[in-house]
């Protein structure tokens, strides 16, 4: 018998996670693959094609007949246009047609989103927001992105760059940030900043419990050793944290004072650090909610990790088929 | 014969504003009337039946049959439980069922919403922001606050507190906010926080432009004043909206990356200044925006002035009459 199924991709800066669901939901399969460093669009449709007909051979079917593709990418789709304007991590392909593209090689319908509104959705729909009408979904890894279910939907703005959340400027003059700007949120609060100031703590005065990660590491710490370091009381990492929670404190302050959400969902590497992440995060926000607002939310751990975006992307691609 | 009528109402911190429409939304007469100081609720049910019918004696029709009332109020509304909160200037009247208050008073259908919404809602169907699915309305004067339409429609937030954009947070230990936190939008930026900032100026140096208003009015001046004295190329009237119209803009950035809208409406006092406050508005959006939300989004003078509010609830409690 012939089944129809789905397949949902996940491109990442470094992974790509591919997905093989039946039109009830149903995982069948998954699979990560490199992403290929410095590709262009026409490799990156080659790696996006192979990575989905790889998925799709370890299914153990005599006759497979793919229905539809979700795809969710890292950076600037426009909504309007359907066109990928720019990924962050894969510089080479901008302004590309990377739907229609991948749909015409693929002979099926392709659907593209951001990631971060993905992963909103994947919450929403079966991880940590079930039930939730208004949920903010924020990650925290090497970058800081957020993606917003409003009145029970995706909210893509206008042309669907919602959710820049990571460009919030919190710091006047503050660090560069990879945008262009100064003092952006992602600048001092993601896993990249909190390692940058860590190396920088590390080359200036290099007594901390860090420099024992650094010697095993090439002379460098990630934001993982630095959060390692704070559970073992060390003050210097405990100090790049605290001011990365603060920042990201505040900013999740204003986004609540804005938008009243009754749960705020956080992923990404950086919440895997726990206590040490969530006590002082939430101190933060409650002293700086309006009062009614900070009352009707929570704050969670995801709860679906780093396959949030490819379900979220089953659920839009369904949904898109009906 | 009988006509059947609309009233919508406009609860200030100062004044009532009451406007009667036909079911049409033509508007056959408008009354402007006084909050008392220090009402409480009985009182304030008081003044609200009679501000309605007055407004509705001023009209030449023999007889006249209200049909819905909408009503909006500077506070917080509890969308769930339906009850007033808190109204910062109307101290008094605090956990109170307004809204079934005002309809058994009445005996006709009644509406309340959060006044910054009731405006966003005029300035997106009659006003300024006609035809845009996704905006911002600010109001910046003695207070600041937000309304957002959203996906096409007004967004509440979970219990109806979204739009607090006057308590963002934008200067950390900052001025002392009336909601009791420090460093608020509304404490550095707003008509109050100008009008404070200009009259310590006026007692440290009195040099200043300022000073020929301060004599005529009480030793004191208003915002309204500083925009003057700026306009006049007081230096130090020139500091103070500088550094107004740099949080102002800072926070709408902000605003613009979280929720890529295509439009943003300022309304309020304080916008009355014009190209003194716009023209530096505009520049550092244009600075602290990403590229691609900052293409997609204007940012544009209200239209509909005080009575964007009571307009606002003219549509809202139409459509709930359907």
């Amino acid at each position: 018998m012939q089944e129809k199924l789905l397949a949902a991709v996940d491109l990442g800066g470094t992974k790509i996670l591919t997905i093989i669901a039946d039109l009830n939901g149903k995982i069948l399969v998954r699979k990560l693959l490199p992403t290929p460093p410095q590709t262009d669009a026409a490799g990156l449709l080659h790696v996006l094609e192979s990575a989905i007909t790889q998925t799709l051979a370890a299914i153990n079917k005599s006759i497979i007949h793919l229905a539809a593709v979700g795809l969710c990418v890292p950076g600037f789709f426009d909504i309007k246009e359907r066109v990928v304007l720019k990924l962050p991590n894969i510089p080479l392909v901008k302004n590309f047609p990377l739907e229609s593209a991948l749909a015409q090689r693929l002979g099926v319908p392709v659907l593209v989103e951001n990631d971060a509104n993905a992963a909103a959705v994947g919450e929403a729909r079966q991880g940590a927001a079930k039930g939730h009408r208004d949920l903010i979904y924020i990650t925290v890894s090497t970058g800081i992105g957020a993606g917003l279910i409003l009145n029970g939907e995706l909210y893509r703005g206008s042309r669907g760059f919602a959710g820049e959340f990571g460009h919030l400027e919190v710091k006047s003059e503050g660090p560069l940030c990879g945008c262009g700007k100064r003092g952006c949120l992602e600048a001092v609060a993601s896993g990249t900043a909190i390692a940058r100031r860590a190396n920088e703590a590390l080359r200036k005065n290099g007594e901390t419990k860090l420099s024992q990660w650094a010697v095993q590491n090439n002379g460098k710490v990630t934001a993982e050793h630095v959060f390692l370091a704070a559970k073992a009381k060390d003050p210097t990492a405990i100090a790049i944290i605290e001011e990365a929670v603060f920042y990201l404190g505040i900013s999740i302050s204003n986004l609540i004072n804005l938008l009243n959400p009754s749960l705020v969902v956080l992923g990404g590497g950086v919440t895997n650090a726990g206590d040490v992440f969530f006590a002082p995060l939430q101190k933060i926000v409650a002293k700086n909610t309006v009062k009614y607002a900070n009352q009707d939310v929570k704050i969670v751990p995801a709860a679906l990790g780093s396959e949030a975006g490819a379900i979220g992307m089953l659920f839009l691609v369904k949904n898109q088929l009906k």
